[in-house]
């Protein structure tokens, strides 16, 4: 096999690349040079994975990428019909954010729980003020998505005491369907969107669904934006339908300065951090490394999506 | 047996006794009556346990309560040497403040690791700033303080992934002794000070301990404020020789709104409620109930303090 032509989308070139030194020809781009190197490129990297280029660049027909691996777990940033109809393999980086994500739910619930952002606003102001805040142990949380994140975080909420459900695409042994998720959201102290962001998942989080938690309930996003209708939690939070929200991803990331969720009531906005732990870039390097060297020797690739579904499927 | 004099050191009337009626003779007294009241009680509840008020009031001779209960973990209000030498029974409010302490603690530590104080303050100003932040699972930490709260705390923490040593006044199973208390400050990531207020324990996290710490330890302080030297603790956070602190106790509560510490780098400031869940109250006035009516029927009671070392001894 000749050396193959790896294109990795990002402006700036990657220093964790070293082990691939000889054994590919690597190439850079930005997105606006990405549809003059996708022909030639055999393997692409879509290191920037806040960058949309991709659905724009991908070619119709003629040569394109055999193989194309996101540095991130979601691809709906990446997937677009021609890439779905296309016989190109599509990977992520499933496994290297679960245990990072499951803690920071669990900072987020705790934060929430113990009332946490009012005592760091009364520090601010040299304000003693004693409250009583929530036990955590024996509250019922839902978790939707049920892939390895969804699971971690359900993981990390049962050993904290939790009682925790995870909702599924469909039904299986410990995964409810999405038939069961009103029901559990109508009781559930926690809800957490986990899943991928696909045709059946998008927008599930609207006035209809918030309007079904408890007043106590409080919720947390940590999958994609588009799970949520904003106006929505926003109106639901204004109303006090629940009793509090944290939201690491939006529909447009940065979120803008003059977005009204800045300063939404019981809101925690953080800046899309929470699989991100020091050393995050180095593990992703070095995944993609040891699958770039499976595909090299011809073996089967770990981490395929299903491009139809938009997630790699299965336990 | 007439029916006993139950003196309670609150200044507001208990709506959480009424199980008492007609078991007991329940008097209320504040701090400036309790000397006058105290001669003619057959048991103490400190319900106000705030208050040092038994300490100066404790009668050195003559009639005096046979029980004296408080509704706290800690004894430390209240205990004097005409107390611990006196034939009276001393009991506290163990078990009730483990799991939501343990939570508490838990919060603080994710809350830190995930660097929520920083988001929290970036959200005020409406700024999208991506940091990476510190994975739970597989760091180190040492809890102070073997008792239930202590034990609770360290099981919550390695519930979380993290390798917890517990420190007590002797080496037991499972349990470190004082010797070994540097060598293990010196290579954790989280330090956790539960232990009670006695002698032995009193400044025990000075400028040298603090000094011993790795410049990315964090610490946290849910016992009591005087097992810290509160000066000696700004000095670390300015000096960075520690990477962060939260303290829920003081030397002096409230703390007063002069204090340096409102405004100590990367210190987080609470006040003293880690233990307080919804309903804690009412927890406290059910385990007393239960411990008088022990009383009254002259079974052995729970929850008895060594006065002399100042907790209740034993697993």
């Amino acid at each position: 096999m000749p050396t193959p032509t790896l294109l990795v989308l990002d402006a700036e070139p990657l220093p964790r690349l070293g082990r691939l030194t000889g054994h590919a020809r690597i190439e850079h781009t930005d997105a606006t040079g990405l549809a003059a190197h996708l022909p030639r490129a055999d393997v692409l990297l879509v290191w920037d994975f806040t960058s949309r280029a991709v659905r724009d660049a991908w070619p119709g027909e003629g040569p394109r990428p055999r193989w194309v691996h996101t540095a991130s777990a979601g691809v709906d940033h990446l997937m677009c019909p021609e890439l779905a109809a296309s016989d190109t393999v599509v990977t992520n980086a499933r496994g290297i954010f679960d245990q990072p994500i499951a803690e920071y739910v669990a900072a987020l619930v705790l934060a929430m729980a113990k009332d946490l952002p009012r005592t760091l606003e009364l520090q601010r102001e040299r304000t003693w003020r004693h409250r009583e805040s929530h036990k955590i142990a024996g509250t019922r949380a839902v978790v939707v998505g049920s892939g390895p994140i969804g699971r971690a975080i359900a993981h990390t909420l049962g050993a904290l005491g939790i009682t925790t459900a995870l909702v599924g695409r469909s039904a299986r042994s410990g995964v409810h369907g999405p038939e069961d998720l009103d029901r559990l959201l109508a009781r559930a102290d926690w809800v957490i969107a986990a899943a991928p962001l696909t045709d059946e998942t998008q927008g599930m989080f609207d006035a209809r669904r918030f309007g079904l938690m408890q007043p106590s309930a409080r919720f947390v996003n940590i999958g994609r934006g588009q799970l949520v209708v904003e106006d929505a939690l926003a109106e639901a939070l204004a109303k006090r339908w629940i009793a509090g929200a944290a939201l690491d991803v939006f529909e447009a990331e940065p979120l803008p300065s003059d977005s009204p969720l800045w300063q939404a009531p019981d809101l925690i906005v953080s800046p899309h951090m929470s699989g991100d732990t020091i050393g995050w870039r180095d593990e992703l390097g070095a995944q993609f490394v040891e699958l770039f060297e499976q595909w090299v020797a011809g073996e089967p690739l770990k981490n395929v999506v299903d491009k139809q579904r938009g997630y790699v499927p299965g336990h």
